[in-house]
């Protein structure tokens, strides 16, 4: 199967216009199998849980894993609207993920953030890539970036402050 | 407070020692209030769950911001028996947690493995330093490295293959 497919985008996007009208970080990501099928979605759930590691990436690799019973998810490849942080990165690479595909890159965010400070969406980054983790650990996860980045991008604003 | 401070580290080493016991990566990690109470404690769990996020960094830190019902857990320092991998370094940021204190090295695990091929307890390591991502993140977490180091790296031995 031929990654980047928009179906899988337009599937995230549309969840992170759902997670902007709860009033959550307006970001998605889903898991999708071998076969085309999505075996996980999740929003980004920061804003509603005291759980700081409730990136949707991290909550849909989980997900994918506990609901295949195996920790290894290896013809799994994740789509995010946004660069996956380096803790959700390192998880694609522990769950030997097949690869990752990103909308909005994290200097699209950094940029938004210094726009639009605010106490509650910090927009805060670890300013290190995801192809730079994913370069440093095994599996080699395939890495496509920047896939709808316009329309991932213009997520951000639909969150108020 | 200041730290490293050996009980918390030779808590972590009992609890990794228990690891072992059950089967699971010799590794255990606990989170220390300002007041010097173990907010949590947590071991490896990879080898019995098909979570593959279930480091005991992660777990432990999860589990701390839980009990205080904050994802914040701004006093906390995380005490760990090796070094934290990008995933849970970038955890204790997004955590805002104040410190990290580890005992073994990315390195002594790496090393460790080459001598010690297993498909089991495969110790892959995502070669970038927990310094590396700390100094790339806000907060500044200080971060104490090497701390009962040998007796950290003697714990690697306990598993069989």
């Amino acid at each position: 199967m031929e990654h980047p497919i928009e179906k899988y985008m337009r599937k995230c996007i549309e969840l992170a216009i759902e997670a902007a009208n709860l009033g959550q970080y307006p970001l998605a990501s889903v898991v999708v199998d071998a076969e085309g099928n999505i075996v996980s979605s999740e929003i980004n759930s920061l804003i509603s849980t005291p759980d700081p590691t409730a990136h949707p990436e991290l909550l849909a690799i989980r997900q994918a894993a506990m609901k295949r019973n195996n920790r290894y998810i290896e013809d799994c490849v994740l789509y995010t609207t946004l660069e996956p942080c380096p803790m959700c990165t390192s998880a694609t690479i522990w769950a030997k993920m097949a690869g990752i595909v990103y909308g909005a890159t994290q200097q699209d965010a950094l940029e938004y953030s210094m726009k639009h400070p605010s106490d509650v969406y910090t927009w805060r980054q670890i300013l290190i890539p995801c192809r730079y983790i994913a370069e440093r650990g095994v599996p080699k996860l395939k890495i496509y970036e920047g896939f709808l980045r316009e329309e991932c991008k213009a997520l951000f604003k639909l969150i108020s402050r």
